[in-house]
């Protein structure tokens, strides 16, 4: 076993977290309950994961709100839909041996039984510590390099503009611009972040978007314009730096994070007229798409790590009390760095 | 000379159209006034373009506002900007000999003194009829190849709405999508444009967004959803139409004839969420950023012309006269078919 892993506990029955009612807008403690259940059995083909670090993730207030998304709801009274990093302990797959770690769809509890389905990456060779694989060498990682290489497409030299800047995802893409030769500037929600940022994740500039006029802010920055727009936010600081594009800019829509309710649609100064004048390229960004492309992103990735290039953070609490008030924590902007839970 | 060309007359003043007075908003016959001016002289280098077909283009409005816009705004008591066809009657520059016909920024006058930046397209061989040059094979039609081919990126199978479905652009748009093997669905502003879209430019449906909930108009047209969103007018047809695209759909923002005044910008409901979650690719398009690209589309227009599978409508005026209010014209929808006025 790699120096990179912790020991883990073996409990006799599945602690969960399970989803007791719906949401509207980000959900809260109290949308959530522990249980304990009996250990599933492990059908033909599947395999039992021992979960180690369970992701917490801003997408998951999609997972669970009623409204069309890009996978169904949560059911009530389920285990909370969740990433999470863990081992192998028992398989009927003979692809899947038990002591291979994996990332996946193992949801918030101790034990998933599941298929091959379930896996977003194997972690063949245990290369940086667990918990990274869920974070920077998982979805964080693999969102922040493939939106920005795939939508952002920027060009040494040109400006970038990332919101959530200290986030997961977002640190991540300041790195990666950075490391591409770009001017680099960000916009994050204290000044605690903001400092982090600049010291730790090379941004040439940060602000506190609370602190300012964010037009203002951005302008003193970026006084030549944005010609990459990372944005995990939507709202007003969309508003307000798709006025400060540069011709041929591209948005990458990335998140949404600052609309607490889609249903309806709040309303908003129209962009038609930008996207027209600036000639922007304005994309969507879902990870899920773009499965062919993870083996690509993860050893890009894992060299940047290697080489020292690229730093993250880790907000890790531990044990399953942490995790019904995890998910309003992140959205409240209290996590410093990638926010897992160690259940292991 | 060509069967296509006209007779020119070759009057011994200049008449023209100023500007004379800054409109906001749409510009009215009001806002322009006829005059008469000496000739000027042919610097060197320059040359003399008579006049025969001035183009009215929705761009015009843009061109006369106050507002940035992608060219400076036409200066008060000067003549007002426009593209038109024209034939070199006296020149100091050998490129461009007396005979031959251009396409280009010659305004809204009998002669342009002009140097070779103003072109757009060189007419060295008139092969259709020369007001073909001012819309389906000059900007109208570059813009719809293009715009539909660098941005739309319809496959075979796909669905395509177009809006403005019978202006100049629109019905272009539509035929080239039939020819790509799309089912094409149309909006259009009134029931005789509807039957021109399905009847004359091959639309497999067409609506009057006048005459219905826009939403359910498009749902029964199509009920799959929208793969390639063509659109020209922005506003609340934008707003229905986007909550009807297809995963990893296409938005090609060509114009937002739909608003007046963007200053201060209307509010809509908020798309960065429908931009995420249905992987959109929005783009705007100004036919200007393409001028590498110009012989290649038109070399595509004149195929399909020639080959009977492109149709195109005219709405030729005659005379200055129907000048001033030629633009109000086209955004009350009046004309069917490219706007022309002959002055030749």
């Amino acid at each position: 076993m790699s120096g990179f892993l912790p020991e883990y506990s073996t409990p006799a029955t599945n602690r969960r977290v399970l989803l007791t009612s719906r949401p509207e807008g980000i959900p809260q403690a109290s949308h959530f309950a522990l249980d304990e259940a009996p250990l599933d059995p492990v059908g033909d083909g599947q395999f039992r994961v021992r979960n180690v670090y369970l992701s917490v993730d801003p997408a998951q207030r999609g997972w669970v709100n009623a409204i069309a998304n890009y996978s169904d709801p949560v059911a009530i009274g389920s285990v909370m839909r969740a990433l999470a990093v863990g081992v192998v302990v028992e398989s009927r797959n003979a692809d899947v041996p038990v002591g291979l770690h994996l990332y996946g769809w193992f949801g918030w509890q101790d034990y998933a039984v599941v298929g091959p389905e379930a896996i977003m990456t194997r972690i063949d060779t245990v290369a940086a510590p667990l918990s990274a694989y869920a974070g920077m060498l998982g979805m964080n990682g693999l969102t922040a390099w493939l939106a920005f290489t795939r939508i952002g497409r920027a060009e040494p030299g040109e400006t970038v503009l990332v919101t959530t800047a200290a986030g997961a995802v977002g640190s991540t893409v300041g790195q990666l611009a950075r490391e591409a030769g770009c001017r680099v500037v960000g916009l994050t929600g204290d000044d605690g972040k903001v400092a982090r940022c600049t010291q730790r994740f090379g941004y040439d500039a940060a602000a506190n978007y609370k602190a300012g006029d964010v037009a203002d802010l951005i302008k003193g920055m970026a006084p030549d314009g944005i010609d990459v727009f990372f944005d995990n936010v939507g709202g007003p600081m969309m508003d307000t730096a798709i006025r400060q594009m540069r011709v041929n800019g591209r948005i990458v829509q990335c998140g949404t994070a600052s609309i607490a309710n889609w249903s309806p649609p709040p309303h908003g100064p129209r962009n038609e007229r930008e996207v027209l004048m600036r000639r922007l390229q304005w994309g969507g960004f879902v990870i899920f798409d773009h499965t062919a492309r993870y083996a690509q992103a993860m050893a890009a990735l894992e060299a940047l790590l290697a080489s020292g290039k690229l730093v993250h953070d880790e907000d890790i609490a531990t044990g399953f009390d942490a995790a019904p008030g995890a998910i309003a924590r992140l959205y409240a902007g209290e996590n410093e760095g990638k926010a897992l839970i160690f259940v292991g």
